[in-house]
């Protein structure tokens, strides 16, 4: 039997955090030894924001720190290939050929696409973000993936996907799996300020390339129960983010559980808290800065990560696409054309 | 200075009447001269329509009809470029690379699409016919013509294309040069039955490919003056079908006066008028079926006119495609990448 293909991915847009980690990253460990993992640097998804022109500008440097965040966390370049979209120009051609399996009226009803339309910053939407849908399809079929996790945000995505497969089948005959949605349950993660998600634009993210001492600083500043003024005070564990990382990430789940018992009874500092929490991400950020280290060793190590998962995924891609213009009959069309010209030329 | 560049063309529907030639064809022909001209079969553009995979499953016989017919009315392959859109996927992947730079109200405003959507024959209109416009943009961009000729029903579409060249030098630095709309005085040739515009669809067509027998026997079939029952009975020569063909047509202008003047007076018969009128079609189509055997005598010519005109294309369409993922950064990101992951590899 062979293994299924996953895929997943982000837009290259930097460095990742511990908000990352615990609503995507993980699982990605998890599910790379399951399947056969196809990781997308999506920068094509970059085009449809007022402010593309800069993003495209840092995509290098982008690629090289998420890449190296991701190794670092553990994804395994031997099991799962990372690859920049732009690069394959089959995945831009297989949208083309796509696009007509979806209707505008469909597109509209996809919940998401309005609000990307405002965080887009362009007065009306683009044709390409109406059609976003339609690019992470083909994201998706490029690579004949059969799964595609999930978070809430992008369900309604990949059921466009599901179903551009399911009418391409049925017009042109079976060529695409329709991808199942590996439900995960995803836990988005509070920012260090206690108010909002974790986000480097909101400078409230522990970073997995952070130094044990900025862990310590950054830790040391965090939000925690506002009532609580003194250390004798009763405090509230839960909406409380120290004791949300804590749970998340303290891997002595008995010294949790001791910390929270005697901060719900006002018998501990938040300074010795913060202390222990900050040792236990340090704990479990140090396996990451061990593999990090060993990557950083070889300079241009990620650089050929990318490239040669990208050239793979090339192969890949041309041979999908290939089948699709096939069983569309425009392959077909050409080659008829092409074969009858070269009897013609040796004559 | 080197010559501009022209770009035009249609869906490969196949055989090619006299209203294909009065209305596009005679012009291209002229045009070749003053252009370096590239015709596009615009199979891509199929793909909006209900009935996409019989279109598509049509299009190789339709492509050697349509190319002999417009080699037999004078397009030079020496001068003019052949090429079938969906061999070429740089086409496909420019029409993904430029989507973001129109937005859906405008598309919407187009005037032609709402009835393009009523033809297509599905009940909703597909994200592809919404982009329409978008993938002419990319057909017209992807060899920087610098003219298209234009009809009334195709101007719209081809402002889109200015304003997407126009978006993306501003965008990203000068790339593409704005195509000038070449207007020509296309006059559309109304249908042997004096009904309708001369279609295909409607029986009402003669054809390039039309023998002399044919000619005559469509000619005799055809609707006059509907008012003169009798030769001797005055008639109209304005909005007589048989009468607009000699205009358009018969080169003995003379005759087509004097004919015309007899026919006002109720001095000649509808036969005279009709047989005068298919030598003059045959006249004109004389040099057509000369220059048609000339290529039917060689089996596979046309075939290798198209392919060796769509991969000379092809050549043209990389470099523009590799100049604009430059211009837009997406080039330098791989670029980056790989040069750097060669070094390492080289160690």
């Amino acid at each position: 039997m062979t293994t299924q293909r996953m895929l997943t991915g982000d837009r290259p847009t930097g460095r990742l955090h511990l908000g990352h980690y615990v609503g995507s990253l993980a699982n990605r460990v998890r599910l790379q030894h399951r399947y056969e993992t196809f990781l997308i640097l999506a920068d094509l998804h970059m085009l449809t924001t007022a402010n593309r022109a800069d993003d495209i500008a840092r995509v290098t440097g982008n690629v090289r720190e998420q890449v190296l965040d991701a190794l670092a966390a553990g994804i395994d370049p031997a099991r799962a290939t990372f690859y920049l979209q732009s690069a394959i120009g089959e995945v831009a051609e297989l949208n083309t050929l796509l696009q007509s399996l979806v209707t505008v009226p469909r597109l509209q009803r996809v919940p998401s696409l309005k609000e990307m339309s405002r965080a887009a910053g362009e007065a009306e939407m683009s044709y390409a973000l109406l059609g976003y849908p339609v690019l992470q399809a083909a994201d998706i079929l490029c690579v004949k993936a059969h799964a595609v996790p999930v978070g809430q945000d992008n369900h309604a995505h990949v059921e466009v996907t599901r179903e551009i497969a399911r009418r391409f089948n049925h017009l042109y005959g079976d060529t695409f799996p329709v991808p199942e949605l590996v439900r995960s349950d995803v836990t988005s993660l509070i920012g260090t300020d206690g108010r909002a998600k974790m986000s480097k634009s909101l400078d409230n993210a522990i970073y997995l390339s952070d130094s044990a001492d900025d862990v310590r600083r950054k830790v040391a500043g965090m939000f925690t129960d506002p009532n609580r003024i003194r250390p004798d005070v009763p405090g509230r564990v839960e909406g409380n983010p120290v004791f949300e990382y804590h749970r998340a990430f303290n891997d002595d789940h008995a010294q949790v559980a001791e910390l929270e018992t005697r901060y719900r009874e006002g018998r501990v500092g938040d300074v010795e808290v913060k202390q222990a929490l900050a040792a236990a991400l340090n704990r479990f950020l140090d396996p990451m800065r061990e593999r990090r280290s060993h990557y950083e060793q070889q300079p241009g190590l990620v650089d050929e990560i990318v490239v040669t998962g990208t050239e793979r995924t090339r192969q890949v891609v041309r041979q999908v696409v290939f089948e699709a213009r096939k069983a569309m009959g425009l392959a077909g069309a050409y080659n008829r054309l092409r074969r009858s010209a070269e009897r013609h030329a040796r004559r």
